[in-house]
């Protein structure tokens, strides 16, 4: 723990400041620096944070953002026009009018961050941002790149920005991005992420196949090495599972029960309709 | 590219200093900061570097390193003590114990560099080197905090270490880990690793399954997505699968065929006692 702690705060010099708006009452960014211990009492008590975290955009046999649909309609009520963020994929313009297509769809303006001439600007007047799926380390160096995490973190804790992601744009949501199935194409600065909850998400949660003959670890073993290294708890959301935050309270939401990892006790289920208790 | 580039070398505060002793016509470290193309006269035009990369340490069905034996035998034949490096897995005395007993039984010596008071000095000293598989990222960090990646890449490329890797160990041989299938569960100071062959190893590689009905990428998918960002060509090692490096001639070994892909090109398989020609 200590050494990643010193690892990381050797690097200052290419991660951005801590933000000073921190409401948690512990920051979220402790549990990097520090692996700190969360606790029920520091289960999102910032009452103001709004966020719809999905596992996955597109659930087997139906069409992009189907399963989600009730869900996003509901969260973004009132809201008219999202920001989206295109950056895990590398075909930016396709994305987005994807995005664009299917949100139009369900009555939502969509405008895309890569084609704005100030993407922090969009990010300060957005009421609503959606973080696409893709490859998370891809997203977020270009999250580092043009320097949006601070922004974006600042106005989700304030609570004047509606916050969506899918797969990795919910893993971005998290402390890190070391729950990430994705591989390392490339290297963002840093792993660190925006912390808008005080716990790891694993997206696409797969259970264990009995019949595999492929000896690489499983999905458990994997987060099982995470808390060997980790003391951030890891929410594993299976496919059709998603997480809403409102009011300091983490709701399982979707068709999939969710498994939950920690230091120290065995793994347990989550099933759609409960709240998570950390 | 560029872009990546730029990240990288403003990174160099953390990341060790370029090796002096670069005997490949193109430095294989050129392929991390520049994305170089390889092409066939760069190919291991350094035949000193003797390797076995072992995609994994078991094969279903079969005991710890069985399938790898015979290969395992001649490779290191005249070789009385292996160092092994234990680092990839959080049990370092209990991984060292498993792997002292199996290369016993082949006659060989072991010592763990995880026991040695000078880590450095006993690399320094190796006749072979064995780095066994586990979780990349962690592995790679603790070569980084024990210094150890320098002395190895110099000894491998003088000839004077022979070098075996499994799994996460194969990964730590090329020029970077960012064709891992790892979570990335704690941050090295850099995924730069040591660059002994002039392209990546994709290990434990796995075909897509037509009857999943997860929406997670495809390996396949993972590897082209690779490709978008880096020019630097892949060797997917399906289980079962080996390389053999010497004389400056790479082989595919072992009992299941290999599958390359690199930018612009469609994916070609490989099959065993072929030689690889990049």
């Amino acid at each position: 723990m200590s050494e990643t702690a010193n690892r990381m705060s050797g690097r200052e010099c290419n991660i951005p400041p801590m933000p000073t708006h921190v409401p948690f009452s512990i920051s979220p960014l402790g549990s990097i620096y520090n692996a700190s211990r969360i606790t029920n009492e520091d289960n999102m008590s910032n009452s103001l944070v709004r966020l719809l975290l999905i596992s996955n955009s597109t659930l087997h046999g139906s069409g992009y953002l189907d399963h989600a649909e009730g869900e996003i309609r509901d969260f973004l009520a009132g809201v008219r026009q999202v920001l989206f963020v295109p950056y895990a994929l590398r075909d930016r313009d396709g994305y987005a009018a994807k995005v664009a297509e299917r949100l139009a769809g369900m009555g939502f303006r969509v405008s895309s961050v890569h084609q704005a001439p100030d993407p922090r600007a969009e990010v300060e007047t957005a009421e609503a941002i959606f973080i696409g799926g893709g490859n998370t380390f891809r997203l977020l160096k270009a999250l580092y790149d043009n320097d949006l995490l601070d922004p974006i973190r600042r106005r989700a804790q304030e609570g004047s920005l509606r916050y969506m992601g899918a797969s990795a744009g919910s893993n971005v949501a998290c402390p890190t991005i070391r729950t990430t199935n994705d591989m390392p194409i490339v290297e963002p600065p840093s792993l660190r992420a925006l912390g808008l909850v005080p716990f790891q998400i694993n997206p696409h949660y797969i259970d264990p196949d009995p019949n595999s003959t492929l000896m690489a670890e499983t999905r458990e073993e994997r987060l099982l090495q995470f808390l060997e290294e980790n003391e951030t708890p890891v929410v594993a959301l299976r496919e059709g599972a998603m997480l809403r935050v409102e009011g300091g309270r983490v709701m399982l939401k979707g068709v999939a029960a969710a498994r939950i990892f920690r230091r120290g006790q065995p793994p347990r289920e989550l099933v759609p309709g409960a709240r998570l208790e950390l």
